[in-house]
């Protein structure tokens, strides 16, 4: 694409960098702050740049904080006893949604993938052991909310054994087939796994 | 949603914003860019904010320039005996990549609208006929290359008559069955159009 000033080119490029924005889409987004007021374009770079430059962790679970310690951690309504295993941020984002879970988080930063380089080591796993240790009131269970894959289940396996000495309560969140999915479509392996891991009707 | 930090709240709000971008990917995008290097955020911001402050349309076109007068307009081996007229400064990019069109252009910066309030007024359509009037080597053809919608036909029998006096050749881009388009499929109104507008295989 050809276009007519190295400012609109700039921009275009900058903006095409982020996930899922193509050259197309990043010209259209650029024309719209063109046809808007400068004040949008300077409230949007604004934002950004002080969103990156001021962003904080909680010391506590590695979620996003404007505070030492996030609003979940010192949530007077939470039950310090459970924490919530999780890759990242978004996921505590989509639990939270749901408003079906009341405990803690610890967000890992990641998924234990050898593909990828990323080892035990890069991951907070260190600072879940401690969090566990020196956890007043006791943490009494951990669930883990990795993703579905082998390098969520080798995570969760290497947590598991990690954690042992706690002799702690630990699961995973369930999987089996999505609430209003056809089991006809549903893959083999999602189905078996339904199957040999059915929920009684006493609820056990 | 919720978000646990004000910075990302504001950042967000702000990216969703632009057209197309909900809640959702802008949340996306935000995480994207707390992964990255800050330097990223850094580009991407001043990019925009540069863009926004800097840029400068042609004197003569209204397309967007670096200099005073663009690049078309001053290109030698352009024709400067047609001028195409276009809403707006996207149809130019859009016209320059089937590198079928050599001429000028000239951006009126919208389409005559009673409905969104837009008459000629609003539009350039002073700066057209005054470039038409002064032009040298004259203007010999223009065409119209709008929308083929009320508002888009109504804006060229409009600017048809206020050229009259200077004897111009006027055309419109043609209205027809898209190459690659099934006829069955074809809407009635584009194929009606199609079958009137037909082109003789002499090439007349």
């Amino acid at each position: 694409m050809q276009f007519a000033s190295k400012l609109i080119e700039e921009a275009v490029t900058e903006i095409s960098r982020l996930p899922g924005i193509g050259k197309k889409t990043a010209l259209r987004l650029v024309l719209f702050l063109l046809k808007e007021e400068k004040a949008i374009t300077q409230a949007l770079s604004h934002a950004l740049q002080n969103m990156r430059e001021n962003i904080r962790y909680c010391d506590v679970c590695h979620n996003i904080s404007d505070t030492p310690i996030c609003t979940i951690c010192t949530g007077h309504r939470r039950d310090q006893s459970i924490i919530c295993v999780v890759e990242d941020i978004p996921d505590i984002l989509a639990i939270e949604n749901t408003a079906q879970y009341n405990g803690l988080y610890h967000v890992l930063g990641g998924i234990i993938s050898p593909m990828e380089g990323m080892g035990p080591g890069e991951l907070n796993i260190e600072s879940l052991v401690n969090r566990i240790a020196t956890a007043n009131p006791a943490v009494q269970e951990i669930i883990f909310a990795l993703s579905p894959t082998m390098e969520g289940d080798t995570t969760a396996f290497y947590l598991t054994k990690k954690l042992k000495a706690f002799a702690l309560k630990t699961s995973t969140i369930a999987r089996g087939i999505p609430i209003g999915g056809e089991l006809e479509y549903t893959d083999e392996i999602t189905l078996g796994r339904s199957i040999l891991s059915r929920i009684a009707y006493d609820g056990k």
